[in-house]
């Protein structure tokens, strides 16, 4: 039986703003260099990428970015996205815990990803931009991208990463219904694909090999921009309406977060639900317990090391310092391919370094265990990535039941898995790999690290 | 570029009754007749398939039905569900008209069927049955189902006719994902799924098969009540919550609907979005053209004939009147097949025979051009089902631009298309068939339609 608890605000709490998390860091984070001259980057190195306004966003210290009203608008189609009391599940795991997600699989793709999407289209198209390529795990930003371009009338290219373009083809027919082009990632159309191909035709792909490709193919073209849908601080920006609507929606269930919980790969959705706490706290609010959680297949935060890497695997991009398994490093075919990338937002990898959030790591069977109780009990399937969340949820509402202690937990259902029953088939059919990574990969993949260039 | 138009209705404007139609219509439908004796049945004959209650839905004459408050509880989780102004589409098409749709894919499963299922399961919960069989075509039902019989403990059995099992595994294992049990029809569970078999081992079954094995199932064990997705009055009235809310929708956009749209297969989508507006043309109301969308290979409103038949293939159900394609025919395996029904509903026939509403038929390439417009525009990507009536609403509204006229289109967007991307590669790779049918089958078919013996 049920109790629906959900707290819904008007289009008109739609946040004005994003909110910039730089403003209130005690410390900024370490800056982008350039990998040939070991200098920090200025605007003009990234202007073949990315729009003058992206970029601008992307070293503000101001705490709000207003969103340009045509941005709201289009925010409109599905936001502000409810947030649920989780009441079901709280009695099918008879916790003293108060549950609460966001859930913004409502959108018109099912996941988080439009709400930087649909931003990053705007500007690029207000710069006269006509064509953006971009890379994608799982499916879910490049179909957000796909959508967002056939909003703004822009051409978008999608370098998929092949193991997801294997595993979800649907993703790919979602990106041409919006009418963008999709190719599986490694591909003979880049040069950084072809070499991949060159050395190991089978590769499974990773982010950070698509993300080589789609910035390979924005470089050369003059019409292209490049755009990516997580890592980048503007990226994890917009995702803070998460956020703060939830923000607002708790105080209407008249109730505050002890403890916020965000699955991590790039670490956009995870930064979309968090850094308004955080912000929050750092600005004098209460206790708060911050949890990322990332796939024991590809640990960033939990076995990375903190250290400048290359956001890419063909090297084509500057040097950021970020929780880093080696750009080298390719990941298991798992299923949540949103999660599935070599390093962590620098944003959140120094949210961690200066203790602001702290990081644990599941397999994707004890993952999708969690994602099949959270279905029974709330009645939404969870997107793979999403299940990770639900995963620590879970432990932290079982942890309030040992101590006898009622925590209000809160986190970001950031998609649904209508695309992703392939996973779920073969979670019931016991077929599920969980080894967590190669040692020695990751070693060897450690052992790589760039060196950093004295500065000049 | 986007102007969203999105008009909600508060969480206490969930309708609190159904609305039945039966109570404003001119001349009662014909009586369901027992097809041994010929006399009208009496809620007797269906107790061993249905709970009390349901039965007394079917039959009843009031003009509202309560909604029981469990019930509109579970609905807050999804409901009210958006009404938006297709604005997009408006300006892509340059037609003066003005479009409307109601979006039901924001429920758990992605459909409008939650509405009825969530009725269904807690009458059912009440009467103290534990155990449900069903029958499911694209497997929207069968999803829905599962869905709320998991949120109500119950446990579900799912018939899902053989073609769409096979096009589309992962509503299966969305299915089993809430805990439900699915298998293809027809099978080798039932004495009418193994007659089948047996006649034509590669079946690809059809609703009226599945219907007859869930029948069986049911009728042979006390625990189990069979389940309707369709065609019965009291699932057509459950879904009237769609019409209801749209009506209340279009006042606060200070507009009424002149043309109500909806796609049909059983007719319960139909009806949801359209008797509403009926009732309120009965009860004295302005000028309405209603039109009901079907597909060009399974065509019973087109091209059926209005007479009493079964309502399954095993002959197992009482007689209905209704269009009918003859309880044999067996149509083509297209890709909505929520729409692969030989029937209509009784209550939808008899709309159509008192003139109270029109029906056109369409090929499902035509529907997929549409539907990948409506996306386009929109960005929203519709289930094959709902491509149906995206088709007619953009003749409408191109009619609308020949003539110079501006009209209110209405439509239910009932599902959206995330389970369907098989069907959109499809019409990308110009593989979709559009044969309508064969009509030598269709004549045999018809020449087989049962005899209704003279009441003793």
């Amino acid at each position: 039986m049920s109790d629906t608890r959900k707290y819904l605000l008007s289009e008109d709490q739609i946040p004005r703003a994003w909110y910039n998390i730089q403003a209130d860091l005690p410390s900024p984070p370490a800056p982008v260099l350039h990998p040939g001259t070991g200098q920090p980057i200025g605007p003009d190195d990234l202007a073949p990428l990315f729009p003058m306004a992206l970029i601008g966003q992307e070293v503000s210290q101001d705490r709000e970015i207003e969103i340009p009203e045509p941005v709201r608008d289009v925010y409109r189609a599905w936001r502000p996205t409810p947030l649920y009391r989780a009441t079901a599940l709280e009695r099918d795991l008879d916790t003293p815990a108060r549950i609460y997600y966001k859930h913004e699989g409502v959108s018109p793709v099912g996941s988080h990803k439009p709400n930087t999407a649909v931003a990053q289209a705007f500007y690029n198209k207000e710069a006269g931009i006509t064509r953006i390529a971009t890379e994608t795990g799982a499916g879910q930003w490049g179909s957000a991208l796909a959508y967002a371009g056939s909003l703004f009338g822009l051409e978008i290219k999608v370098y998929m990463v092949r193991v997801s373009f294997d595993q979800k083809p649907y993703r790919k027919a979602m990106m041409e219904t919006y009418g963008a082009e999709c190719v599986a990632s490694p591909s003979d159309h880049t040069n950084s694909g072809r070499a991949i191909l060159a050395a190991t035709p089978d590769s499974t792909g990773s982010l950070g090999i698509a993300i080589s490709e789609a910035v390979e193919d924005a470089a050369q073209r003059g019409d292209t921009s490049y755009a990516l849908g997580s890592v980048l601080n503007h990226v994890l920006m917009h995702q803070t309406v998460i956020g703060q609507e939830a923000q607002a929606q708790l105080a209407l269930a008249d109730d505050r977060a002890d403890i916020v919980v965000g699955c991590t790969g790039g670490g956009s959705n995870f930064a979309g639900i968090a850094f308004p706490f955080i912000g929050e706290k750092l600005r004098g609010g209460g206790e708060l317990d911050v949890v990322a959680v990332e796939p024991s297949a590809c640990p960033s935060l939990t076995r990375g090391r903190f250290a400048y890497d290359f956001g890419d695997t063909g090297k084509l991009t500057p040097l950021v310092k970020m929780h880093t398994l080696g750009s080298s490093f390719v990941p298991s075919g798992f299923h949540a391919g949103g999660l599935r990338y070599h390093g962590m937002a620098p944003l959140v990898s120094h949210a961690q370094d200066l203790g602001l959030i702290r990081s644990v790591a599941h397999t994707q069977t004890a993952c999708f265990e969690a994602g099949v109780r959270f279905a029974r009990a709330e009645g939404i399937v969870p997107a793979p990535e999403a299940t990770h969340a639900v995963k620590a949820v879970i432990d932290e509402a079982l942890r309030c039941k040992e101590e006898g202690v009622s925590r209000s937990i809160v986190f970001n259902l950031c998609g649904h898995g209508h695309f992703d029953m392939q996973a779920y088939t073969d979670y019931f059919a016991g077929a599920l790999q969980d080894q967590p990574y190669d040692e020695q990969e990751l070693a060897m993949a450690l052992a790589g690290l760039p060196s950093v260039p004295a500065a000049a």
